[in-house]
């Protein structure tokens, strides 16, 4: 039978047809385009959908994860994973036994590459579309995980997840698709052409490691587990280890439907390690790993891109930044504090997106009048104060710090106002969250310092740490903007500005330092989110990140064509 | 203006539309494509393109390059370039100012980034229209540094190149162009929609610099050159000190189209440097350079890679590796000899897909009888003589040898039959040029091994060296072929075989290796081409090169997209 066959004859191909169509032609045009919807009102989930999915995810706690124990284990069990809402979680998770994993992950090659690019990718589809009706369930394993609110945790861990799953599988497709399958090549010969028939192949890297994080495990993780699945790699799911649950139920998920569809289960397998095993370097040390996705710390992704390079593995790191918004005036100061408060007070500033540096010049133009740099600042914090006053709200949109690390920088702004003989505007403040006594949560602080100040904040102070940088002009600003940026990299930028060609400077500082902008943002939408099939998270053009989602180098090299040519009679 | 009337406006995007419209067309359909003739006649190229290009050549010999006076220098002149022919070139070149020519090169940046993507494609047509009226003149002069044969350079250097160089430019614009150029963003909202405008701009990665090579400086060297060039990267054109020449033309040719066009010339610069200068090295640590492509030794090569992943740079390289061919039956044994003999001694082995080891089984079924491994052995190099046995026209085949190390290569064959116990089944024998007596000419020797004798035939013979080398079955000679492949890595391979099951067998070997596979070749078409547009060349899925010529993978890293998103009422 040949490949083409094959795929006609999946059925899972027609019955995913539509979607896909929909999902590719989205990502070419980059308009709006979402399948998931974000809000989970009972007329989209259901009536029970909220319940059902509460009760599932009760069922996980204090027992063993029974659905990964058809995965190669060694026979033990790991998992200490404690919300940061407070309770232990419970669950025990099959320990991999690597050797037997990795051999089962390549012997599952074959199959898997010789389906085919849209069978595959009808799988993957599959896949999201189930994970689609567990969003309830997932919404409550990210909060308890990550300390995302639930709300949050919905609309990130399931949906937007789902949505940044389903562009990276339209990508990868797009990209093998534009192989043709099989040729014939006639070349104008003297007195008869010459014909060759030319057959391209499309085949996988190797086995593919995707290392989840702490905060957004789904999220940052789905976009490269379905890249590389999409593209024919099986991939072990390496998940952080205080964030173990979302990524289990995923893989659980995905290897019923490989199943299910006739492909081996071994194509995804979770590797679920306890805190100081050191499993993802081990991992990356397999010389069959050929292709890593990392969200994580900077230290180790330096390691990964540099061991990978060295060893010919392909490596798609997101590591940190300092993202930076650039302050020059606005004919809407309300909109743009609020937005900006709201954008500070989001998951606690924990999120790879949230804005840590904001460059003020002396004075700025409002429609409120010239403000001083002191002015603005105290006015910022009046926004932050109402948006967090009410603390039964405001847990719902700062969530809960999720590690000691974050806890510490919530505390740091008195030490690193003398430190820099700046001045606190603003100090975090705790929040008791009305359901979870046992949740530390925080509201964003602000901290004043100098445009000299940075030894300070040219590093990422993760969890809730805005700084704002006095300079001479807004023209220092974007050129402390663009020379931070390229040395330290950021994932998100804005810029506030009633002058075009202010406007116009700082589109131009972006360009030059890599990184998105968001310009004069007063409304619903934050310099935080980015927006599956429209907005490109992250640039891989500067040190924040090496990828980004989901562009064509994203999905491109992750497989490669191999050809086969005979003569043609 | 905006960037669309930018784009619109600048005439060459008109002139040369149609030939990019041809060019992407034939990337993606991957059916036989051409635009610059292969063969030189002067029905082609005109009556006295022959005898212009070869003065023109001339014109450049025992003197200063004038044209790159232009170039920022340090006031030294570099230039031993000796023909492998004979005759030393005596052209001098100025010696870069690396510091001022970074400088300019970055500098150059914003202007090439705001022309577009369609802009920089039609500049670069313009610069390739013109290298092809340059062919002649291009041929003698890689004819004189490589070694080729004059019809070979023309071909290679020349039209080949050029369709190369066009097809990167088509590649890098399909690329460019999925992204848009500005959405309308809109979100339904629970009153009215959230409205915003996206404008994607593509920005390169920074300065690109190309490592030449010797035996083809301009085919391997334009793929990366163009694609850099193309994705709005200046590049630093770094030519290997004995093949100068032809990428001096090139350099000279592209900043007189750059100037022309309203472009600054330091966006293609030349650093022609002595042996042992070590330029490569010094400008793969400018922290400006980003892009780099390089075709050489492996040592280097994987320097390259290694430092490059530490420090941000893409770095896509061609180094070495053993190409193989499995020969197990045949139903034209003439025709198999024939292209086997003319795939040997074409550029004396020198081309990088010229194929190196034959696994062979004891007895092998024709169409002339069943032959032994001997017999076989004996056919091939009768073959061999009778190919070569006309001096004359020898040498119009095997061209130069390039280097003192293909020429202890050549005489390798008895040292390496004793010391595996092996057989010289032919020694490569000298052969003289009628018109150059100090070239030093070799036909291919072959050597019969055993399957274990891994530690010689697992290294790259760069020259007229072949092992045949013994197996039990052909089920053994193709798990060799892949172990040794995924191992030590191949540009090319070769399968004979009249049993489809053996053919198929020999398909999954190649997918499994990632190499490229040519099956039964008996006429006009061998192993060691590759035609643009419609054969890959590489696959990047082997040791041999970690890139392909051009997939999307090629191109698609060198730019990234940076987003500006506004409301919009």
């Amino acid at each position: 039978m040949t490949l083409e066959a094959m795929t006609l004859a999946h059925p899972i191909v027609t019955t995913h047809q539509a979607i896909l169509d929909e999902a590719t032609d989205a990502l070419s045009n980059r308009r709006f385009y979402t399948r998931y919807p974000e809000v989970p009102s009972t007329r989209v989930y259901g009536e029970t959908a909220a319940a059902d999915g509460l009760a599932a995810y009760l069922a996980h706690l204090d027992s063993t994860y029974a659905g990964l124990l058809s995965q190669p284990t060694d026979g033990t069990f790991v998992g200490s994973e404690v919300s940061p809402y407070g309770p232990a979680l419970g669950v025990r998770y099959p320990h991999l036994d690597l050797d037997a994993a990795i051999a089962a992950a390549q012997a599952a090659i074959p199959g898997w590459r010789d389906a085919g690019a849209r069978v595959r990718a009808a799988v993957c589809v599959e896949m999201i579309e189930r994970l689609h009706k567990r969003s309830h369930e997932m919404a409550n394993a990210v909060m308890h995980t990550s300390g995302q609110s639930f709300i949050m945790a919905f609309q990130a861990g399931g949906p937007h997840s789902q949505d940044r799953a389903l562009e990276a599988v339209a990508a990868a497709l797009i990209e093998q698709e534009r192989v043709p399958e099989s040729v014939i090549w006639e070349k104008p010969g003297r007195d008869a052409p010459i014909r060759m028939q030319k057959d391209y192949r499309i085949v996988p890297r190797g086995v593919a490691m995707m290392v989840g994080c702490n905060t957004f495990p789904t999220w940052n993780g789905f976009p490269g587990l379905f890249a590389s699945l999409a593209t024919g790699n099986p991939v072990i799911v390496k998940p952080h280890p205080r964030a173990i649950l979302p990524l289990a139920i995923t893989v659980e998920l995905a290897r019923e439907v490989l199943v299910e569809n006739g492909f081996d289960a071994a194509l995804v397998q979770l590797a679920a390690e306890d805190d100081g095993e050191g499993l993802a370097k081990t991992l990356a040390e397999r010389p069959e790993v050929k292709v890593i996705d990392y969200t994580g710390g900077p230290g180790f992704g330096a390691w990964l891109e540099s061991y990978g390079a060295q060893h010919g593995k392909l490596v798609y790191t997101e590591k940190a930044g300092i993202n930076s918004i650039v302050v020059d005036s606005t004919d809407n100061l309300r909109g743009m504090l609020a937005n900006l408060a709201f954008s500070f007070s989001l998951y606690t500033g924990q999120m790879c997106t949230a804005p840590q540096n904001v460059f003020v010049p002396e004075q700025i133009t409002t429609d409120e009048g010239v403000l001083s740099f002191d002015e603005f600042a105290d006015r910022l914090a009046a926004a932050i104060t109402r948006l967090t006053a009410d603390e039964a709200k405001a847990v719902e949109v700062t969530g809960a710090t999720v590690n000691p690390q974050v806890r510490a920088n919530s505390t740091a702004h008195e030490e690193i106002a003398a430190k820099t003989g700046g001045r606190v505007v603003l100090a975090s403040r705790p929040v008791t969250h009305p359901a979870y006594p046992d949740a530390v949560c925080r509201t964003p602080g602000l901290v004043a310092v100098a445009a000299g100040d940075q030894a300070v904040y040219c590093k990422e102070w993760f969890g809730p740490v805005v700084f704002l940088i006095r300079t001479g002009s807004t023209a220092e600003s974007l050129a402390l903007f663009t020379s931070t940026i390229i040395e330290h990299g950021a994932m998100t930028a804005a810029v506030y500005s009633t002058d075009e060609e202010i406007l116009d400077d700082a589109r131009d500082a972006a360009a030059e330092a890599g990184v998105n902008l968001s310009e004069n943002l007063t409304q619903g939408i934050y310099v935080n989110q980015a927006a599956a099939f429209s907005d490109y998270h992250g640039t891989g053009a500067n040190p924040a990140a090496n990828a980004s989602y989901t562009d064509a180098a994203f999905v491109a090299g992750r497989f490669r064509v191999v050809t086969s040519r005979r003569h043609l009679a």
